[in-house]
C-alpha cells in the first residue's frame, strides 16, 4: 500500500500550489495520510482511521462500535526533509469533556526520531471541533526526519492531509514497532486526561520499548462481554493486557472475567496475558461507597485469575496498590491518571511487563 | 469577617430547603462561600474572588487587570459534618484553551486534612461555561471535615455557594497556610495546563510545606512593567519568586529586569526575591528560532541577576536546566508543563526554596 511521493512529484504539486506567492513565502504543499504508513492497527481493513472494522459483528455493543471509530493509539509516520510540518484534518463533532484537553480529545502530537530516541516536536492545536488547519513545528534545521504523528484520541478521524514545504520530499517510513501487544482496557487505556495523544499510556509503551501496542481503550465500555470476546479472539497478537476491571460491575468481574480470557485462549493458547487490577480510585479517598466497590472489584478480579492461573502458566496478575504514587495527586479527577499518574503507572509496570516479555522472546 | 454557621443556623435553613422533600432524600443546604474562609489573597479589598484589587491602578496593562480577575490559586477554607459536599456557582462564559480542561478553566478541586496532610477529595464539574451545580464528593464517614475548596484557575468566579447535608454543620476554617510568599510569572504559575486548579504549582507548594504561596500568574501577560512592579511592591510579603522570563520579549528581559528587582527592593529590603530562568520550550526540540530564543532570554536574565546580585545578597538564581526531566514528556504542548511536568520541577525548585527560606526563619 505505501508509496514512495518523490521528490519530483512534489515539486510538480508545488508549482501547482504556489505560482499565486510568488514574492510570499512558499505555501505548503499537502498529502493525504492515507499514502503515508499507519502504525496502531493490526488488520487494514474498514474505514482508515478506524481501530477496527466492526461492520461484520453486528452483535457487538453500541458503544463499542462507536468508540472503535476513534483514532485512540493510531498514528501516522512518514520521512520528509522539511522545515515545518503542518496538517489540515476533520473530526466529528464532539466536544472534549471536563476532564480532557481538546489537544487530547481532537488534537494531534508529533514526535521526530533523534538519537534512536522518539522525541516530542510540537502539537495540532484544534481550534474547532470539525476542520482545522495548524502548523505543527516549523524552522528545523536541514536533514531528513522520520516522524511519527499521533491523531485524535477520543473522536473521529475523518480526514488527515499533512503539510510541507513546496519543493521537500515525504514519503511513507517504515513501521516502527514489532509484535503486536493488544491492550484491552477503559478510558485509562483509551488516553482519557493524558493531556495530548502521544502521552496515552499505550503510546507511551510504544515509543519507549519499539513494541507495537495496540489500543483498544473503550472508555466506560470496557465490560468483558462475549462478542468482545469473540472479537479481540480473532486478532493476530503475540501477548495482551487486560486493563479492564474500571468499567464492569463487581458482579460482571466475577461473571465474565473466566468466560474473556478462556475464549482468548482458546485462539492463542500460548501467548502472555498480563491481567492488571483497577488502579485506585482517587474519588474513593473520602467516599467510603467508591473505595469499596473498586476494592471489590478488584478481589473479585484477583479470585477468577487465580482459579485460571492453576491451569495456565501464561496467565499473569498485577496489583494495583501504589501504581499511582501515594500522594493522591496522580489523577485529573479522582478517576483518571493525569500524566503524572500514567508516568508512575509506566514505571512500574513496564519493567514487569517487559520482564515477562523476555521468556516469550518479545 | 469570618462568621460562625451555627448548626441550629443551618438546621432552620434546612427547614426552608427540605419542607418539599418529604420522603426524598434531604437536599443540601447552600452557604454562600463569602461567609467562610479565603485563601491565597493578600489584601482583602476589590472585588471578593478576584486575586487582586486594580481598580485603583488606572495604568495597569488592561490584559493583567482582565487576569487579575481570574480566581487563580484563591481558595476556601472550612469545617463540615457533613457526609456530602456539592457546589453551586457561576464563572464568566470564557472557554478552556486547547491545551486546558474544563476542570482547571472553570471547575474547582476540593481537599480534605487527613492524617496531617491535604488529601484529594473530589471535583466540581462544569457542565457550562456559566453556571453549574455539583456534588463534589459523597459517601463520607462521619466526624468533622476541615476542608480546601481550590477555585477556578482561568475564569473570572462570579458566585460560589457550598453544599452540605441538611442538619449539618458548616462553618469557617482558620487560614491553613503561614506568611506570604509571592509567586509572579506567566500562565505556567497561573497553572495552564495542570489539570485541575489544585495541581497548579504554587496551590501545590502551599498543600505541601504549609506556606500561603500567592498566585500571581498572569497568563502570557507577566512581563515585568513599571507598573506591575509598583503593584507587586505594594503587597505585604515575606518572600518574592520571580518565574517571569517566559513571556517578555529577550530584549524586555534585558530593559525590564533591573527595574522590576530594584523597585520591589526599595520597599522590601531584606526579602528573598529567588529568581527563576525560563524552563525549556519542549517546543524548541526541533524549532531552532524557538529554541534559541529562550536560551537568549534565560542569558539576558541571568546577566542582569547576577549584576544585581553584586549589590543584594538576598537576591537568588534558579537555573532552568532539567527542570522538565529529560524525556521531553514533561508539558502539554511543548510550552506548559503537565501534571508530569508541574512535578519535575517541584522535586526540584522545592527543597532549593525551602533551604533559602530556612536562613530568614520563614
Amino acid at each position: 500500500m505505501a508509496k514512495n511521493i518523490s521528490f519530483l512529484t512534489l515539486s510538480f504539486l508545488s508549482l501547482i500550489f504556489t505560482f499565486d506567492t510568488f514574492g510570499q513565502e512558499a505555501k505548503a504543499t499537502f498529502i493525504d495520510a492515507r499514502e503515508l504508513t499507519l502504525v496502531g492497527k493490526i488488520y487494514h481493513k474498514g474505514p482508515f482511521y478506524h481501530r477496527l472494522d466492526t461492520a461484520a459483528i453486528p452483535d457487538l455493543p453500541k458503544a463499542v462500535k462507536v468508540l472503535a471509530t476513534h483514532a485512540a493509539g493510531l498514528a501516522i509516520t512518514f520521512q520528509t526533509s522539511s522545515s515545518k510540518i503542518s496538517a489540515k484534518w476533520c473530526t466529528s463533532s464532539g466536544v472534549p469533556t471536563d476532564n480532557m484537553t481538546g489537544l487530547a480529545f481532537e488534537g494531534m502530537d508529533l514526535y521526530i526520531k533523534r538519537n534512536d530516541r522518539w522525541q516530542y516536536a510540537g502539537v495540532a492545536r484544534p481550534k474547532s471541533h470539525n476542520c482545522n488547519e495548524a502548523e505543527i513545528v516549523a524552522n528545523m534545521a536541514p536533514g531528513n526526519k522520520t516522524c511519527l504523528l499521533f491523531l485524535p484520541t477520543y473522536d473521529e478521524t475523518i480526514s488527515l492531509q499533512i503539510g510541507v514545504d513546496a519543493g521537500a520530499t515525504i514519503s511513507p517510513a517504515t513501521h516502527p514497532f514489532k509484535k503486536n501487544i493488544v491492550v484491552y482496557g477503559s478510558s485509562i487505556v483509551q488516553g482519557a486526561s493524558a493531556s495530548r495523544p502521544g502521552l496515552s499510556y499505550p503510546a507511551r509503551l510504544s515509543r519507549e520499548t519499539g513494541l507495537n501496542f495496540i489500543n483498544l481503550g473503550f472508555s466506560g465500555n470496557a465490560k468483558m462481554e462475549t462478542e468482545v470476546a469473540n472479537l479481540v479472539s480473532d486478532l493476530s497478537m503475540d501477548a495482551l493486557i487486560l486493563d479492564c476491571v474500571p468499567n464492569p460491575s463487581p458482579e460482571e468481574v466475577l461473571a465474565r472475567t473466566t468466560n474473556f480470557v478462556t475464549t482468548i485462549r482458546k485462539k492463542h493458547p500460548k501467548i502472555p496475558i498480563i491481567a492488571i487490577q483497577s488502579i485506585a480510585r482517587e474519588k474513593g479517598n473520602f467516599d467510603t461507597q467508591v473505595a469499596s466497590r473498586v476494592s471489590l472489584k478488584n478481589n473479585y478480579f484477583e479470585t477468577e485469575i487465580k482459579k485460571l492461573q492453576k491451569h495456565d502458566q501464561n496467565l499473569y496478575l498485577i496489583y494495583a496498590d501504589g501504581l499511582l504514587g501515594d500522594d493522591q495527586e496522580g489523577t485529573t479527577d479522582g478517576i483518571h491518571p493525569n500524566d503524572l499518574g500514567f508516568d508512575r503507572m509506566l514505571h512500574k509496570v513496564r519493567p514487569m511487563i517487559l520482564k515477562i516479555f523476555r521468556s516469550y522472546e518479545i
